[in-house]
């Protein structure tokens, strides 16, 4: 790959222009602009452009996406339960998991600025491995577009659904996923203690992360992130897991979040938030002051449990900043990092940066300000992963 | 202006297609595509998009925005009444209301759909009558792209700010506007019972409509909401009054709830919402049922207020629907009535509907239901104003 400059970028608002030396994928140098000189470099204009760090989709699910083909109509009831039986009803319907969809969405990702995303796929024992097994390929299809984390997940339910345990300790075993998932252990599963044993002790044996789908409301959910934390105390898994959505901590008085937010800080488990519907939001200014890592994913993208979404984490960002009712660009900047380092830190990674030695995982916008960014989304002038560019105004580039 | 026939378009999901022939700014006739013979007619190839009713965003401030000019970083504190001061000193500083930013706004809004809308200007003894005769003068500048109606708006209090009641009432007595504002009388004028009956008084002498700021939260707000509905009845103002945001009725509890969306039913109180931030949001399908009309506005788009906001209403119907829950194709397209006929019969005028003989106030969408256009929002092919093409795939047409 040829070296690459960008000439005449910002770092931040009313900030001097600069360039950036991209050599073997990483950012070699940032320059004042007209410095540097590589006359065998690839130049970009940058036009002044904004250059913001490659984000993470911490919580999506390519393999149920329909991104990419006609209008299919909303058609579960209004309840989890619904949505899980339209979801496993509508697969086999529609052709789901398909190559096409998880390639179009996982591609529309990356336009939109995304550089790495961990993605729960459904592992049941009707689908056995088949979704792991599809979203590996073509993640190994892009693998020099967009890292691709895959998260084994139940989503019916591991105890509810016997063979599924299995189906999960194979899918480690064999190395298809180094994360496994959970889901509701009280509310969905019926029995929080043998759930979260279960997995725990998967995690343990194999090495693995968890990332916990909890979407249990009020203290039932406050009791269940209390046996979570003690169980990763008890385990030795800090700083490798996660829990996904968790609003319960919004709903329980004052004293409780607080106690519950201490253990997550203490046990390092992030929380990894979608910011959906009108789901209660996480207080981004108050978890992260309190020492608990937040990151943010879309969640579902036009699939069988609802038809909103495009893929565009800086969309999330804005429904993280909006309804936290940021409005300053500092606090702006702080939703902007729950989508870059928050995400990150939550996956066991190391942070993009704008910096010499950093990979280049960035994009560019055509805005004065993360915050402007934020507010006005408009397409990404330019997406660069490890140095490479994987799309440009919007729209990927396929590989030549 | 010659007629225009406008081919092969649909009006629901999976209709068949159709033209449409628009004549004197209305819609003619709708036939089967390839049937209308009108040879004279400026032809426009629809390419099989969704033909949708022109929206009204009927609750938004041009008078204060930025929008058109490189990004001002918000400055404000986090409370109403920081804001109102900010909004004051930073009016002066940054040239507000500026011409070209209430004219810019305007063309925007159009080129995204809006036909119509209510916009709040700010009146007070600082700025007087000048934002309402620089927005009618831009107003009339722009009246064959948009219908916009003022309503005189005591942003700072009239109680609070001396002077201000014998200006709206100056502005009322010269005809510069048809509808007077009050703002949260308990909350921030410190007398209710003063603020509302100077209102009614002034509606009642001039024949004007009312739309009501009401920020008041909780018991407060409810109980504001009551001495409006009694006021309305009292003097037969029912159908002509609007309450504008109203949070409040989803805060109490549900019987009183109940009791006073009868009450805005009975004196045919539109309530307007704008789903901003965090604010509760009013439960559309419910309050319908009961039946109150809630019709829906941008608010704020990119001033002093905060940063976000692109005078889009089919994003604002995006925010609506998703807040709500709404997910199936129905559920979406009643958002989107509140945006169509909601806010039309909050204003006193007709909705605009696809048929033969209503005004051409419409846009074409590439989507294939309601639900599509809301969920992905592309730029609007075509805007049509009284027959008129005012906006190209998301951008004004400029008079020729």
């Amino acid at each position: 790959m040829r070296d690459m400059l960008i000439e005449r970028v910002r770092l931040a608002h009313e900030a001097p222009l600069v360039d950036l030396l991209i050599q073997d994928g990483r950012i070699a140098q940032i320059e004042p602009a007209g410095l540097t000189d590589d006359a065998a470099a690839v130049r970009e204009d940058g036009a002044g452009a904004l250059v913001l760090p490659g984000m993470v989709d911490a919580h999506c699910h390519v393999d149920k996406t329909l991104w990419g083909r006609g209008w299919v109509p909303h058609s579960a009831g209004p309840v989890l339960e619904d949505r899980i039986a339209n979801g496993e009803r509508g697969r086999a319907q529609l052709g789901l998991p398909s190559r096409d969809g998880i390639r179009a969405l996982l591609e529309q990702m990356t336009a939109a600025g995304t550089t790495l995303a961990r993605t729960h796929t459904d592992v049941d024992p009707d689908i056995g491995l088949r979704g792991l097994e599809l979203v590996a390929t073509v993640a190994e299809e892009l693998a020099e577009v967009i890292d691709v984390e895959q998260v084994a997940f139940p989503q019916g339910g591991l105890l509810t659904r016997p063979g599924t345990a299995e189906l999960l300790e194979s899918a480690l075993r064999q190395g298809l996923v180094g994360c496994l998932g959970g889901i509701d252990p009280a509310a969905l599963e019926r029995d929080s203690v043998r759930h979260l044993d279960l997995i725990f002790g998967l995690a343990e044996s194999y090495g693995a992360r968890l990332d916990i789908h909890l979407h249990e409301r009020g203290t039932l959910g406050a009791h269940t992130m209390e046996l979570i934390i003690e169980r990763v105390l008890r385990h030795g898994l800090e700083g490798r897991v996660a829990i996904s959505h968790g609003v319960a901590l919004v709903e329980v008085d004052r004293a409780h979040s607080e106690r519950i937010s201490q253990g997550l800080a203490e046990a390092r488990i992030s929380l990894l938030t979608a910011t959906v519907y009108n789901t209660p939001v996480l207080p981004v200014a108050e978890l992260r002051g309190r020492g608990v890592n937040i990151g943010a994913g879309n969640d579902g993208v036009r699939d069988l449990w609802g038809p909103y979404g495009n893929g565009d984490m800086l969309d999330r960002t804005f429904h993280l900043a909006y309804r936290n009712g940021f409005r300053t660009d500092e606090q702006i900047a702080a939703a902007f990092d729950v989508a870059v380092s928050g995400g990150a830190v939550a996956l066991g990674r190391e942070p993009a940066r704008i910096e010499p030695g950093a990979p280049a995982d960035l994009f560019l916008i055509d805005a004065a300000s993360i915050g402007e960014a934020v507010a006005a989304r408009p397409p990404r002038r330019l997406v660069l992963k490890r140095g490479r560019a994987v799309a440009r105004h919007g729209s990927p580039v396929r590989a030549s």
